[in-house]
């Protein structure tokens, strides 16, 4: 998508067609930082200290990472090392583990002296194959902001368009380019369709009020910052026409894990017939799980996010700041459920479902 | 409550009888600063400028304000002068004008040399009388608390305790001791009963992360801050036993208007069998209004709140840092309505009423 009018993806080859560029995402809001990756030590890096981020996204980066360690040592112990690095970067990371297993048995087999091109080749083919998930979820979705926008009588921005309420960031910098949520957005408002859009900030992190309303008013899109509190409020007076989320993980069954609060903003979509829909790319869902607030693990993040905030002081240098008494404690879940029943829709890379596992598994029949 | 081991109230008359003490709540939780008021004008300041928050502490102080400042001119200018400046502070606020205009009341008929003391008696009355109706609040409260407690098996609080969960800032600092929704838990900690109270941080103005939290724990009351977006998980998996949050506003019907986010935990706590308790001075019921959401206006305030925040540094100066692009546009709807159906119970200074007008009728028969 567009940042300073220029068309953009969070990952692509350097001119020179060796070198990786990337954007530090840790510098966003406040700054635009385009970084240059050459070897597999800053790939390694580059994914370790967050300057990417995204399951998709860490996934491309990884498989580049293995084409820039070939490009330096393609021997077998070259590869064996590439891909333990690479892993011991983020190992819960399951797109990180399944694009160097790609990867890895691509290259094994081949002579040392093909693995280079084949590395390269594979992994633009990677972050292509996310782009064009995350463009079709986008079409798919954008059909659905149409719908709601005819149904409201076509509305123009002045009198309101049509008003899209997100959580979290899942748009393009967390993926390859595209966004699973933002996608459908994206696409409406490329179409002319007017959105706007209410971004929920998502604490602890603030990835809505950073990230999700930078990339947004990056690309033209209007929007709004809101308090996660808010969009009860919003919903119970009609300013909200459909909510759009991502997620991490999916049960077969349509159990949603998203970001801590997803869950909350389901239910008051629910209590005002609010349409919740899901930003569903097919490699999120979990076949093996069907109960999802029973089986889905829940991460407990460091409780410092939740007690120092991070932003930029008057002087422009980015500062953290406690919010809390001295010695109180906290706690950080860092996500949630929202059961099935809240789901009005998964838009996937291949049609909208209904959150079943049948309807899922008519959908993608050689997965179920 | 307690600080540092000592009692306070949140307004007091000084030692020498004549000058008021107040906690100075912008310097909370980093900063515990006690404000001498000897002054008309030092009252008018500290009500504007928001050192003392709180419908009923506001109400307390510009009771006081008119006691300082028949100390100063008691003549009927100086009583009109008085109520004119102190109604001008805070124009909305529904306690101000009800203690200025009991204040002007009592003292216009009375000869000036009369009217100190009545004032000063008068002050302290309408301060007593705010500590009286909390306090019952908080044992109607308790009970409610120890059913839960008992229900649960009497668990230590090494085995959890009782969890409550609470939003915003409806505790002492809030009134003139004891607090509306968090009276029930003081009474119960003081009684000996293990209470464990999640605190949601309530953004955008941290009431929760900075006040709630500080005051738990001056008066040794375990607490956890959690983000505003936590409460549906913790809910969803037993987590919390019951919440209890305060009310601005209450219509006669029991919809309760109380800060941003409040509604989205009532659902939550509908959706999972959560008891959800509103502690309700009388005097925030509006018997005029029945449906809430539709009648109640919401108040928008200063975006910025959404888009700064306030901390302390490393260096430990209080610093406001940007959390948003460059000209990102926020909005900052300040109250939402829950409404009656998700309340199990309103807590007042004359008993626990379900949400209905009949049921607030009967315990308020003069009011109804």
């Amino acid at each position: 998508m567009k940042v300073n009018g220029i068309p953009y993806r969070t990952i692509w080859l350097s001119s020179d067609n060796r070198a990786v560029e990337i954007i530090d995402q840790r510098k966003l809001p406040h700054e635009f930082v385009v970084v240059r990756l050459q070897t597999l030590a800053e790939a390694c890096t580059a994914i370790r200290e967050m300057w990417v981020r995204g399951a998709p996204l860490i996934g491309a980066t990884a498989a580049y990472g293995m084409a820039l360690a070939m490009h330096g040592d393609a021997s077998d112990a070259g590869l064996e090392n590439a891909y333990a690095r690479l892993y011991e970067t983020r190992p819960t990371a399951v797109n990180l583990r399944w694009a160097l297993d790609d990867l890895k048995q691509l290259l094994t087999p081949l002579a040392a002296d093909q693995r280079r091109d084949a590395a390269y080749r594979r992994a633009q083919e990677i972050a292509d194959e996310d782009v064009a998930i995350c463009s079709h979820i986008g079409d798919y979705g954008k059909q659905l902001i149409e719908a709601a926008w005819v149904l409201k009588g076509k509305p123009s921005l002045v009198d309101g368009g049509v008003n899209v309420l997100t959580h979290c960031n899942a748009g393009w910098l967390a993926t390859v380019d595209w966004g699973t949520a933002l996608a459908p957005i994206y696409k409406a408002h490329d179409a002319g369709i007017p959105v706007h859009v209410w971004v929920d900030e998502t604490r602890p992190r603030n990835q809505g009020a950073s990230l999700t309303a930078w990339e947004l008013a990056q690309h033209g899109v209007p929007n709004t910052v809101i308090v996660d509190n808010a969009g009860g409020h919003l919903m119970q007076h009609g300013m909200v026409d459909l909510c759009i989320v991502g997620t991490d993980r999916t049960a077969a069954s349509g159990d949603v894990c998203n970001k801590i609060g997803t869950y909350l903003k389901a239910l008051a979509a629910h209590d005002n017939n609010v349409p919740f829909y899901v930003g569903l790319p097919s490699p999120t869902i979990d076949w093996t799980i069907d109960d999802g607030v029973r089986d889905i693990p829940i991460e407990q993040r460091d409780p410092e996010e939740v007690t120092v905030m991070s932003g930029r002081a008057a002087d422009g240098t980015v500062t953290d700041v406690s919010i809390v008494p001295d010695g109180a404690k906290a706690a950080n879940y860092a996500f949630d459920v929202t059961p099935r029943k809240y789901i009005t829709g998964l838009i996937t890379e291949r049609g909208v479902s209904i959150a079943s596992r049948a309807s899922l598994s008519a959908l993608f029949p050689e997965k179920a």
